[in-house]
C-alpha cells in the first residue's frame, strides 16, 4: 500500500512540475527535467544526506517510468489538467504529507535525533519543489509565503509525539499524513501566512 | 586514450565556463569557480548519485590542474578565444558526447537499468552547464531551448541499442559519441528546437 | 576549544543568513532555512564530496539547536543586531577563517592532494553563503566581487606552507585562521577587489 501511495505521490509531483515548466515556457526536455526534479528531488536529497546508497530511484527505476508517463499525460492533457485546480491542490497536499512522513520514517529507522527526523522528513517533502523553482529561475515559493513546509513540520512533530502514546506506529503515520493534508488545505482556504520581518537594512 | 579525451573534455568545458563568467562580469575567483563547476559539475553529480567515492577529481586531482590551466588560458587569451566561435562549438559538442557516453558507461558497469544509464549519462554531460547557469543567475539554457541534452539522450540510447547487435562495445561507444556531436552540430546549423507548450495559466 | 569555536561559527553564520532572509522579505520558515543553509551548507557540501557519512549535523544535532537559537535571536533582536555591523563583519570573517581551516584539516586527515585540500577548505567556508544566495534568487555575492573566498584560499595555502617548516600544526592552524580574518578585514577596510575581465561578447 505504501509503495503504491509513494508512486502516486511521485506522479502527482511530476505533473505539477511539468505544468510549472510549461507555464514558464520551457521546452519538452525542460518539462521532463522539472517533472523529474519535483518528483524525486526531495527523496534524492534525503538519501544523499543520510548516506543511503543507492539512491531510491537508482535502486528502483519504476519511479522514473512513472515520471515519464506523468510527463506525457501532463503535456498531452495540459488544457484539461489545468482545469482540475482543486483536485491538483488536494493531490499535492497528499503528496506533501506522504513524502514528509515517509522521509521522517526512514530517518527514524536509522535512529537519528528527533530534530534530524523533522528536518529530513520536511526536506523529503519540499526539496523537490525548491530545486524546481531554482532551475526555472524563480525564488522558491515556499521560502516567501504560505503554510507549506510548516504543515510538514507540524505533521512530523505530531507523528513523533504520537509515538510516546500507546497508538500504533502505523496509525500515527496515517493520522500525521492526514493532519498535514488538513493543515495545508485549511491554509489555502483561509490564506494563512507565516509572519515576515522587515528588518532594517543594515 | 579515453583518459586523454576526458582531460580534453574537462579543459574545453572549463574554457567555456570561464568565458561565460567573464561575459557575466564575474571577478577572477568567480571565473575560476564557473570554469570548475562547468568542467566537473556533471561528473560530480554522477558520482554522488551513484554513491561512487571518492568523487573522481578527489581521487585524481589532475582534473583540477587542467581546470586551473584552462582558466588561465581563457583569461589571458579571451580576445583570441572569443574569435574561435566555431571551433569552440565543435569542441563543446565533443565534450558533451564524451561526458555523456563515459557517464553512461560508468552506470552500465554498475549494472543499472537502461533508464538509469540514460539519465546518469545525460546528467554527466549537462549538469555542469546547469550549475554554471544557476550560479550566475541565469535560467539554465538547456531547459529553455536547443537540442543539447536531447543529443546526449539520443546518443546514449543508440549506444544501448548497438550493444544488442554484434558490434563491439568500443565501436558502439565511438559511434555514439560521434552521433551526439553530429546531432548537436546539425541542430545548431539548422536551428532545430524542441517544441514548447504554452499551457493555459491555471 | 575547536568544537566551541565551531559552534560559534555556526551561530554567527546562522545569524547572518537569518538577517539576509529578513532583508529579502522571506517569512519565518524561509528565515530559518536560510539561517540553516548558511551555517551548515559549506560543511554539508564538504562531507558529501569527501564521502564522509553521516554528515556532521546528522551525527551531532547540537548544530541544529544552535541554528534554531541563533534564528530566534536574530528575529527577536533584528533591530539591535543590525546596528552591530562592525562586530558582525568581524564575526563573519572569523567564521570564514575557522570553517575554511577546519575543512582543510579534515581533507588533510583523509590524505588528499594539496589542491583538493585548498578546494575543500574554501568550499567549507563559502558554500553556505552561495547556497543562501541561490535560494533567495541573488547571484552569489562572492562570485561578483570582494576578497572573500580569496582570503580563505590564501589562509589555507599559508597553512600548508607552514607545515613544511618546524612550526607545530596547531600553531599553523591558528596563524592561518588569523591571516584569513586579517586579509578579509583589510579587504573590507580598503575596498580591495579582484580584477574582472570584460571579455568581448562572442
Amino acid at each position: 500500500v505504501l509503495y503504491v501511495l509513494d508512486l502516486i505521490g511521485v506522479a502527482v509531483f511530476a505533473v505539477s512540475g511539468a505544468l510549472a515548466a510549461s507555464h514558464r515556457g520551457l521546452d519538452l526536455f525542460g518539462i521532463a527535467v522539472l517533472a523529474a526534479v519535483t518528483a524525486i528531488g526531495g527523496g534524492t536529497v534525503r538519501d544523499l544526506l543520510l548516506g543511503r546508497h543507492p539512491v531510491f530511484w537508482v535502486k528502483n527505476p519504476m519511479y522514473l517510468y512513472v515520471i515519464l508517463a506523468a510527463t506525457a499525460i501532463a503535456v498531452l492533457g495540459a488544457t484539461y489538467i489545468a482545469n482540475l485546480e482543486t483536485p491538483l491542490l488536494v493531490a499535492d497536499a497528499l503528496g506533501l504529507g506522504l513524502f514528509a512522513l515517509s522521509g521522517a520514517q526512514i530517518a527514524e529507522q536509522d535512529h537519528h535525533a528527533p530534530i534530524v527526523i523533522v528536518l529530513t522528513g520536511t526536506m523529503t517533502g519540499v526539496a523537490g519543489g525548491v530545486v524546481r523553482d531554482i532551475l526555472s529561475g524563480v525564488v522558491p515559493l515556499l521560502l516567501r509565503r504560505d503554510i507549506y513546509a510548516t504543515a510538514a513540520i507540524a505533521g512530523i512533530c505530531l507523528y513523533l509525539l504520537l509515538q510516546k502514546t500507546r497508538i500504533k506506529r502505523s496509525w500515527a503515520f496515517i493520522i500525521a499524513i492526514l493532519s498535514v493534508v488538513a493543515l495545508r488545505l485549511l491554509a489555502i482556504a483561509f490564506s494563512w501566512q507565516l509572519p515576515t520581518f522587515a528588518a532594517p537594512q543594515g
